[in-house]
């Protein structure tokens, strides 16, 4: 008998992880405080070795991430679990990519709307992030009156892992 | 003129956050060493208070995951951007929930038996999960030779957060 197998792979391609963080939706933003871990999902941008992402200071514990700038950042698609004859023998196909590096956060407004216009560009579309103006990031507060905090990741390095199929015995 | 958006709420309600949990097929697993964060996707099973996930011992770090047993643990579902007229209006549909604990790496046939169970149970079926025996516990080691390594996580907190539609004039 034979069935679809996965076996795990190492993407050594930077242009394909690349891919995977521009094409991802969401990502991961994970950083340690007095030895305990934090993990915040958001929407973000991808730009020729960096990260950019938004929110209040609060939702991205800015003060922390000021204190503890080593960070790393996780994007992955699950493409399904692949059924097999055996429990042991059941797979998942997947694609995944962390990046880590060190977060800055952005203080200017020229600074922000470069960040801005990436991911909004991203989520929105050109023509949305082309109406962003300099007042609109200076002095744009959200519901809740706080000003939207504007940070970025300088990616030091990434590391891919992806499942690929292969047909095997059993 | 109308538009929705949307707003952040926090999940207060520990079944809506199990619920999450449970029908979430990618988990982040996240621990600090050293002061840096490591972070790891993984299919897993959630079931009365514990987090249950399995891999090689490579995979999962386990030499690091016993030396720091705290970590937080991460599911997200990203329903889709909310369109708005302004780039700033623009917001994202999600929710997410993040879970805080202990890990413990799992010594004996009988414990693996528990946490694979529900494993193979929610990614291939109950009929699947009937024929996993002892023995193919005891004695399965993957494609490189190595055993499953199987942790579970002793959830002490969770926290969850959802983004809930509303009408508001813009």
């Amino acid at each position: 008998m034979k069935t679809v197998k996965l076996g795990e792979r190492v993407i050594e391609d930077r242009r394909k992880m690349e891919e995977i963080l521009r094409s991802s939706k969401v990502g991961r933003l994970c950083f340690c405080l007095d030895g305990k871990p934090f993990i915040i999902p958001l929407n973000f941008a991808y730009d020729n070795g960096t990260i950019y992402v938004h929110g209040s200071d609060q939702g991205l514990k800015t003060e922390a991430l000021r204190q503890h700038p080593s960070v790393c950042f996780e994007v992955d698609e699950f493409l399904g679990t692949v059924p097999a004859s055996m429990p042991c023998e059941f797979d998942a196909a997947y694609q995944s990519v962390v990046a880590y590096g060190a977060v800055q956060v952005l203080e200017t407004v020229d600074e922000k709307m470069v960040a801005l216009r990436l991911i909004v560009t991203k989520y929105a579309g050109e023509e949305v992030a082309g109406t962003l103006s300099r007042s609109m990031v200076g002095e744009y507060r959200s519901e809740r009156d706080r000003a939207t905090t504007v940070v970025k990741i300088q990616v030091e390095r990434m590391t891919g892992k992806c499942s690929i199929k292969g047909t095997e015995q059993v």
